[in-house]
């Protein structure tokens, strides 16, 4: 069997969980790796894994099949262009480009030069959500009415993240709002935004909120609705459910064990997995492999430059209605 | 010890429950009831209790202290205003009247007479609920951000009600409105509602939604959210759910029983208690104990003609919310 | 409809519980109540319910039915027998009496006056239990092969209690040797009891352990084992847990509430219902209709001598196992 | 950092598993496999490890500090030996031998040496167990009283293996036996063991049992009981609960996942992971980290020679109660 070639641009904490993954895969080589920083490139070595100091050298690599992106948010639009020109199919992290210009530019390309572009929206893959997403494609909720996503993260990112990641919307809503598209399948119209600063009000003074709560609706009248939150004392929160003609599915957090402890202060459990590299560590291998699949023609694309797209257009809805707290219309947003 | 004379006024299953409960507690003693079903009248007697013909016998009935009203909706207001003229105590089952300007008006004459009148919102004394109303009061999760509350029927009215019940947001969504005010004790402010018809047609043709998200904001910026729908096929689902500053707490279903059966197929356990007079059977006795508590001087008013009101402003703005899809200041409601 | 004309005899904790579900019933009437202590007596009265001054009244009292016995136990042989002889049907409080020659005796008559008599296993009527055997006897487990009981008590009773109960095998243990047989039917062929003292020492001068694991075997050589102690920390815990070759089904402890509370220690819930008559509440209530049903003819007597009989042989058996150290067969128990 | 330099003997599905956990080791380098299999070469060739023919070869290899054995039983005792001879640090898998005089012997060489034995008892390792015994450690259930464990596989291994096993004690429960000793920190002095064939007959035609109930006591009186079977329908079944003085505390199943399905027939969710493998991946990683970690001086042997000895022991005395259907004393077991 012929191996795929891979390259890997960026090893912060999220391209080593890539190339980790990558590694167990029997079909696949890791062929090179390109990182600014001196101490990933010597992990890439410590591997075995040829290393070449820029993205330039990576895709001019001898025969890279496909190159996995995980560098900075600003750099991925250039990437994913570069990497179309040169022919190589594409990872790459989300977003796109906090520009819906620049984006549907990129998609433009992406189109023309046929590579696979598959965008890294990794709940998709969780075993909960694809659970929860079976369920339904399979009727067993009957017609979906209602899908309720609850998203808490278990600590808010410094104010410096936050001021160049677009926001609560374009950095964490995000992913519920490409998560409220993929498990019904369905796609939204319009969106009414609500937010608070409750959790630090530097946060606010940064021009942002840190708790909200949004309403989705599909273009079949029936509704989402999403509820946020920066900081969740007991950790990292991340459920889905959809309630349906038929029944209710749910997709709930994953503990750090079931372990259960009765006295007389009453029942106790564990806390979720408090970490999302820990939550979604499965995820991400079913992701990967879902990538290799792509290209082995096992099958199509789960998550394309369209399902990155219109979830940022998702976000821009969601902050235009924040700030004039009336419904917006995705249709507004150009 | 001397008893309180109760007199019940409408003995249908909610009457019924009332009475029974009643009859359960050493320091009352049911002197009369009223209903112009003669079945019902039977009932009474049957339990050696006197009967008579006329909500009006009843007022008049020697040393009644207090009124038990379980009629109609449309007799709501006019029972009370007559029991507080007579100077006897009321608890009244919601709503006190869908006319904003009546309640008003009855809740000028309950202040002027004195009376003691409590309002039937049941789910406030729920074990669940009361639970999380403690833990939220207690400081369990810190400064509360978020409200959640799931309600959802186990199959719709006939039409012919929802004609006259003032619609989802005022015979069903009404309980939700008064347990998002009750659970955190704050105040709403605006409302934003997104309804759809999904489960009966005729329900639309009726003017009314079946299934709904309802966003409320507090004074204090801080948010409730609500999803409901009419019908739901695995019976009766009713959650809240309060997130904070230092945790989360959770009201749940009650189960037919905690069986589980493990099988092949996976683990299986029962549904949720399907029938509301069931879900909420210790809730309504809790709350008659409780107004009985309120005339011997043992605890305030737990849920007063105030709130109410205000519950039906909620309602009121969330229809003009729907009708017009923006969101809705309380203080337009007029 | 006629109605059947019942007498109670002992107005203890339970004697009550089981007069308010009758009272609770249409075709019942309960004509006649008989109690040493006086305020019992008052608490009939107030309840408009005959009083008389001792069981014999009750016997001739006219026209009674059934006999509902909730009298201490060493009087339950003596007051059946009376019962039996006068040609009234009778449910009675297990056990039956300690002595096995002397149950034989008074089933024997109850044999010959074919009078119902039903024993007050309660436990058979919890909805957790009830579902566990509906599911064994339709098959959704397959074969059973392993049946495993926890039953452990909130506190231990006094000593007083413990020395003329004939000890924890006879007054607990013995509700679930009557679950091992009920929730398979099968019968037991052998039993290795071990036990200890290690909750109250006092207990242990008694001559009676208060933590104990008992091993059944069944007569086709499937095996059961429960666990008991006096005293859990925690409350009241009574699972059933019934393993086959299809499947598994457990009965679960009810709790307080459901609720749950998340907070940066973990997930929190709430205790098991603490007290017996609470956590039975249900189960009590279908016992009684169940014991009116069989005299209407509507079902056959669920719980008859000969299971209190079989019950009392098992707990024989295991004080003798528990003395010997070594597996007795029932056989050996005459 | 210099690395240590490990060995594997035996590349069979747990030998792959503790070489892929090693390698992700950053002070820990594989110098070299052995397995008679040339799959298995060519697997460790792949990643990139030295080969050599012979288990001797490997003794034989360059400074290696430790060796993993993964080869079947039989050789277990002797490759234990040479390898102490050679005074290379040894991590085997369970069970050292089924004959009790040479694992007597055996650890009398380790002891001689002074190397670290250290023996595959994973489950001590598994996130639920851990917890289960910390709060045991930590006095959070107070003084344990009784000790519970569930441990039914899936599906009964060939009738061939059972034949050179040992029989299911000596297999399959000497995993329990030592998470009873493990979970309390307590020594077992004595046996009572159940058992039949209800599985498939070919086991018990084999001279073994499928389907058990085992007794333990401990020396201090308190007791423990395993149940075990060969086969679950719904899977692969591990639970502990320690019961105390002051509360309990379960470990429980780990699911497929932790979504919910609510339809007309109830609510229903994923079954237990089905597979040793998959159920303790955990586990292994933490119990290899926990070798090395005793090579490094970070920790003690977590489980030695001597717990080997011991779960024997406990399995030789079942076997025994089993055939004499009598309580065994583990001083009977020579």
């Amino acid at each position: 069997m012929e191996k795929l070639r891979f390259a890997v641009a960026g090893l912060g904490r999220i391209g080593k969980i890539h190339l980790d993954n990558l590694l167990h895969m029997d079909n696949v080589k890791v062929v090179a790796v390109t990182d600014p920083q001196q101490k990933s490139m010597q992990y890439a070595k410590d591997l075995g894994i040829p290393t070449v100091a820029t993205y330039e050298d990576l895709l001019g690599y001898p025969e890279v099949d496909a190159i996995i992106i995980c560098t900075p948010t600003d750099t991925h639009a250039d990437y994913v262009e570069k990497a179309a020109i040169a022919g190589k199919h594409v990872f790459c992290e989300k977003p796109l480009d906090l520009n819906l210009k620049r984006v549907v530019e990129v998609l433009e390309i992406v189109e023309k030069t046929k590579i696979n572009l598959m965008i890294g929206f990794n709940r998709r893959f969780d075993p909960e959500f694809t659970k929860v997403k079976d369920a339904v494609k399979s009727g067993q909720v009957g017609e979906p009415h209602l899908v309720k996503i609850t998203s808490r993260d278990p600590g808010a990112p410094p104010v410096s993240y936050i001021e160049q990641s677009g926001g609560l919307f374009l950095d964490m809503t995000i992913h519920d709002f490409d998560m409220a598209r993929f498990v019904v399948g369905k796609e939204v119209n319009e969106v009414y935004a609500k937010g608070a600063v409750l959790v630090d009000e530097a946060i606010g003074k940064a021009g942002d909120i840190d708790t909200a709560i949004v309403t989705l609706t599909y273009v079949d009248g029936t509704m989402a609705v999403i509820d946020n939150s920066r900081e969740a004392a007991y950790g990292y929160d991340q459920r889905v459910e959809v309630f349906g003609s038929e029944g209710m599915v749910q997709g709930n957090n994953n503990l750090l064990n079931n372990h259960r402890l009765y006295n007389k202060d009453g029942i106790h459990g564990a806390l979720p997995l408090h970490f999302f590299l820990e939550r979604y560590a499965q995820a991400y291998k079913t992701e990967m492999q879902s990538f290799v699949d792509t290209l082995t023609g096992d099958c199509d694309i789960p998550v394309g430059g369209e399902d990155g797209l219109l979830s940022l257009k998702i976000g821009l809805a969601a902050k235009k209605s924040l700030q004039e707290n009336r419904p917006v219309k995705l249709e507004e947003i150009k």
